[in-house]
């Protein structure tokens, strides 16, 4: 009764992250009952995806392994500031704001000693490299509002004021939409400390 | 920005049922930052599904496509009694509960008026071919309860009905560990038409 190719197909889907084994059985089941040009698909998708991504060496984002990233060779880009950022996913969604369009640099995670990350694990090294052979006179840090990111922030902040850049951080405050009776203090006491003139 | 690789996988995966375009570019970007050979072992076990696969023409299960069916092959299971579902995960589901040791038939969905699903477009003439070759004594009605499930056991006991055939159906009634206060009126009447002598 137990076959086999379907068990690997289940226990393969329920390896990703929030798919158990229920929702791992539907996907298989789901896929043996439909056209089989959907799950070769996403066979071959899973394949290609291997072959033609790799990683920037210089900023680390994604790049085709034929062309030069799409990030540092955009001409349009200034070349003068730099936003760091700790995962892929902030530069996407940061690009996605379209309020920024300078150069970035990803350090691949957060300084944390709780899980045993220190500079040394991450691509910090390189981007002092980075600053000290590039033209740029601003750095963005753009970390995560959360006590790892806070670190990280800390410690890049540590090491690199002093010298002529301008270091800023992204502002901490009130979300967009969010009603300020279901904010919790924190936020509120970070957004009052970072209050602004009003302009119109 | 948009790397195209990446967004055939997302669009490959959110074709699933269940995965958002949010779920999957989770599931991508998962794939992106961990060990390559989880993503390749999906994608072989998807291949592999489709390689290994098929349906046992007899009973409608999935088989191997170079064994035997394992549930028509089985010599410890009883000949003489057929239970008749309609998908091939309600065979799964019975074969779970272990209470059930005879032949089955997969009838491939219920008869369904509004969604154009007639008798032909099951395998019910295979079914009562099956029942006119073969030595069962028993017809085991295991459909859904539900107004299709309900329409196509009709359909098939006004078709059999009349013969030497013993004709059951599985039990309706108040499901294990419910309680009475919240169980929906349909229920209670059908648990209560199908009332038993209590016994110890």
């Amino acid at each position: 009764m137990q076959l086999e190719s379907i068990e690997r197909l289940i226990l393969a889907f329920s390896t990703l992250p929030g798919i158990g084994k229920k929702s791992a059985r539907r996907l298989t089941f789901f896929l043996l009952d439909h056209d089989p040009s959907l799950g070769k698909n996403l066979s071959e998708a899973l394949l290609g995806v291997y072959e033609s991504i790799d990683h920037c060496p210089q900023c680390g984002f994604y790049k085709t392994r034929e062309e030069p990233c799409s990030l540092c060779s955009d001409l349009h880009r200034d070349t003068a500031s730099l936003c760091v950022v700790s995962k892929i996913q902030d530069c996407i969604a940061i690009e996605s704001s379209n309020a920024f369009l300078g150069q970035y640099h990803i350090l691949g995670g957060t300084i944390s000693p709780l899980d045993g990350v220190s500079p040394k694990d991450l691509r910090i090294d390189a981007l002092f490299q980075r600053i000290a052979d590039g033209s740029f006179t601003e750095i963005v840090l753009a970390l995560d509002a959360t006590v790892d990111g806070e670190t990280t922030a800390q410690y890049l902040y540590s090491h690199l004021d002093g010298s002529d850049l301008r270091i800023t951080r992204i502002a901490a405050g009130i979300p967009f939409g969010t009603e300020l009776e279901y904010t919790d203090r924190i936020t509120i006491s970070r957004a009052l400390n970072m209050r602004r003139d009003f302009s119109r």
